[in-house]
């Protein structure tokens, strides 16, 4: 079994502790490890793949295991072509775990026991997703539809009063971004399903070298690659899937609101990474990046607060999801 | 007529942007000028004599127009000693204006109808006090009770039911910390109803040397002078007290509420000092001191925030001389 750690993403929602320059998979916010070494750990991989843009190639370096591979890409496609890269890098029967590098998991018990499932249905050639038990009528995932461990359907990102219905329902599944089967199984669904997709990316794969385990793919190749998710072309489209519901404690940290949730709280409910100093602050969420400055506050509550060098940013608990609009507001 | 300028006071309840190394007088919070730099202009003064710590002798030598006369104490002893040596300082027929550093006056013309009023009881060899209308319960002043320009008595910080019992009356004013007398006026007070602080002062004043028109006055001669305010050693006591209403548009700048309230708003009830990008944010104060730094806020009302190389500050509107508490618990 081979892990593969998916490192894309800009990571926009939890600006300006994430930036381009470190996205979030590589702040160190629980247990003072980062999110993809916590990854890294959960995984005890036969083999390790790490897929990641070009641009981070130092910091994922330093912070990955002997022995693994890397493939960096110097522009992003989006995760289609970059598992399509995955598996061309791969023995046609090795079975490939692909993970998101950013998401929390935190019971690896049942974890582990998903992770032997999906192996099961791996090997009797299947395209296995994870599927995480919906707790709240979330507008922001996309949804998977099932019966048992059969994919009835996938769903887009609904508006509230459907995803209210799904979780009603009680058979649809948060989609995780985890997906496992064998390499020639993927490969033999995205030819079928996106050929153009599968022209491109081995034509840029056959391209490149491979030097001491590291692949590096140009900008100008990877931009005759139709950027799109694996999800959209081809888990939506093929017959041949499989889901896994998945019941360890997941989230994939995609907002204040959400990072909120999962830090450890004070006797006022406040969780804060970092000392500071407080009267009547009450469930704020308070990150302070530059160790040297000191915050302090009084009479407030509910309030994000977040501290680096770049920037402040001050908002209410609960409407985290428009830190997206401040960022856009920024560029 | 000869102006003095009071410098003292670390003005912690503006922390993080008031320090000491750095006192509210010396921050540039309008017009891009700093409080004593609008003191010293409002007072188109005869001569001009600032007293100041001495620690802070670079910063406000910088700011004081050529001509100016300077006392440095090493350390301050309150107003009744730094007023004394103000008038040690001067010919006996001198008339001296007594000002804090760090306070606002809008109303100029109000402010100069005032000044000539008390010039007349100075010669009328009275010691004048400034009373402003009180405008609301302020519980952080003292006040004065008048009969018209006659002092009825003095009151110390009243309690908040007091404190609406003196603003029904009608006849009570703030006390303003701002003077008028002859220099041998206030000796001659002084004399009478605080000898000890008299006689040190005159030890110190004698012992010092003027050069270039800028005193010294040392730690370890200053520490044998009582350290009293000009309205315990000699105001409340003496029968020989005006008071000259001064309808001067005044603020003490005493909290970030009062700053609040002087400050211009936007169309969304903001105070803003430097450039933020904001979501739904409503009657905030918002101060940033560093330059190179962006405050950004989302769905908040009614807070405080000041961020300065040292701190950030995040508190509710309304609360603001809690500010104090928090400088407390950080020493």
């Amino acid at each position: 079994m081979k892990t593969v750690i998916l490192c894309g993403g800009s990571g926009t929602r939890l600006w300006p502790l994430s930036t381009n320059e470190k996205p979030k998979q590589y702040l160190n916010l629980f247990d003072n490890q980062s999110l993809f070494t916590k990854t890294v750990l959960r995984n005890k991989q036969d083999s390790l793949l790490v897929i990641s843009n070009k641009s981070h190639q130092k910091i994922v370096e330093d912070l990955s295991p002997n022995e693994t591979s890397f493939i960096f890409e110097e522009i992003g496609r989006n995760t289609a072509a970059a598992i399509l890269f995955a598996a061309l890098n791969s023995r046609p029967e090795d079975i490939l775990l692909i993970l998101p590098s950013d998401h929390l998991i935190n019971n690896i018990e049942n974890y582990n026991a998903c992770i032997d499932k999906a192996k099961e249905f791996a090997l009797d050639d299947k395209l296995v997703t994870f599927g995480i038990k919906a707790q709240h009528p979330e507008t922001g995932y996309g949804y998977i539809e099932s019966n048992g461990n059969d994919v009835i359907s996938f769903k887009e990102k609904p508006d509230f009063e459907t995803a209210k219905s799904y979780l009603k329902a009680g058979n649809f599944y948060w989609n995780s971004g985890m997906f496992c089967f064998k390499a020639e199984t993927f490969i033999r669904e995205i030819k079928l399903f996106a050929p153009d997709i599968y022209e491109e990316c081995l034509k840029v794969y056959n391209k490149s070298e491979n030097t001491d385990q590291k692949i590096t793919l140009k900008k100008s190749d990877l931009l005759n690659i139709r950027s799109e998710s694996i999800d959209y072309a081809v888990m939506e489209k093929s017959k041949n899937v499989k889901v896994v519901p998945a019941d360890i404690e997941w989230s994939d940290l995609g907002s204040y609101d959400s990072l909120y949730d999962q830090f450890n709280k004070d006797q006022n409910g406040n969780a804060v990474l970092s000392e500071f100093i407080s009267l009547d602050t009450k469930n704020c969420l308070i990150i302070n990046d530059e160790k040297e400055k000191m915050i302090t506050t009084f009479d407030i509550e509910d309030l994000i607060i977040i501290n680096t060098e770049d920037a402040i940013l001050i908002g209410k608990r609960g409407q985290s999801q428009r830190v997206k609009e401040i960022y856009n507001k920024i560029k």
